[in-house]
């Protein structure tokens, strides 16, 4: 299945922190770049997520902005 | 000025598309990754964004989303 | 590839209506309720998008909100 | 009062999960669809929303991605 | 009926410009701040939005971000 | 720094309250108005947020929405 989200970046998974509802995941993409992301808990559950998986971070267009010195 | 969005990718601007109300910008950030950017054509034209522009892709962590094989 | 965004809706496109930069697709989910989606006009068209098509409405819960009388 | 967002589904509320901070919330919208929501708590509370309740999830068009096989 | 969205400033329509599919519009919430909405086209012809309008600006506060010196 | 968010208001910081993952931050931004922002813990301890900073709160134009009475 292809996601029309123009940002899919692979990576690997290097931390997981939880709450009840939500929960924090850290993802290096390469470049030296890592991406966080925060999801509910009930998806990194379902998902079973942990350190060392590969997964790949997914981020709509309309929500990233540019900044410039 | 330090801005809370986790999501911070230096790079460079690759490419610039208009409309009368939205602009797209594509940015490298390195390690063979590009971020795909839709923000208001005036936003582009206050940063006078052009191809070649060193700026920062700032993405807040609750629109990453996180997908797994 | 399963996506961490907890809704996920099975549809039918309606119609297609494109600008420069940004398309807008709305999709017949059942239940008699229609969902809007815009995406970039790139995206409409790598995904070659046509009324009829069977499409998945992805939509992370953190960007839901809900309204009571 | 009308909102912008396109995407306004009828339903009722399954389910309430709280931190101190967000509160997940689910309404089943009709047609086998289940539309799963992140709120803050504190929004929970001021709707006074439990199971059963008569409630409309709002989604702005920006907010949703397509997918295709 | 009451939304969930934290964020509701009254205020009242300054301009609007329109794509196909976007349009941008202003809004004056006093205290010297302007804030700028892009919903779609059809929104804003659905709401029938003008410069002169009495309009509430509304804000989920997952969206909003913090930046201090 | 510039960044492309069409909406950035000024204000001071009234209340923080904290969960594992995430962090609620209401700064007053004048005229009568105080902004919510939904942000992660590790951002609001980076910036060492408390009540009485100014701050500015951002938010993406396409992130804010219309009502019409």
């Amino acid at each position: 299945m292809a996601v029309s989200a123009r940002n899919q970046l692979k990576g690997v998974v290097l931390t997981l922190v939880k709450d009840n509802v939500m929960a924090e995941v850290s993802v290096d993409v390469g470049g030296g770049n890592t991406i966080v992301a925060v999801i509910t808990r009930q998806s990194a559950e379902t998902l079973n997520l942990k350190p060392g998986d590969d997964v790949t971070a997914v981020i709509k267009a309309t929500e990233v902005m540019v900044a410039k010195e």
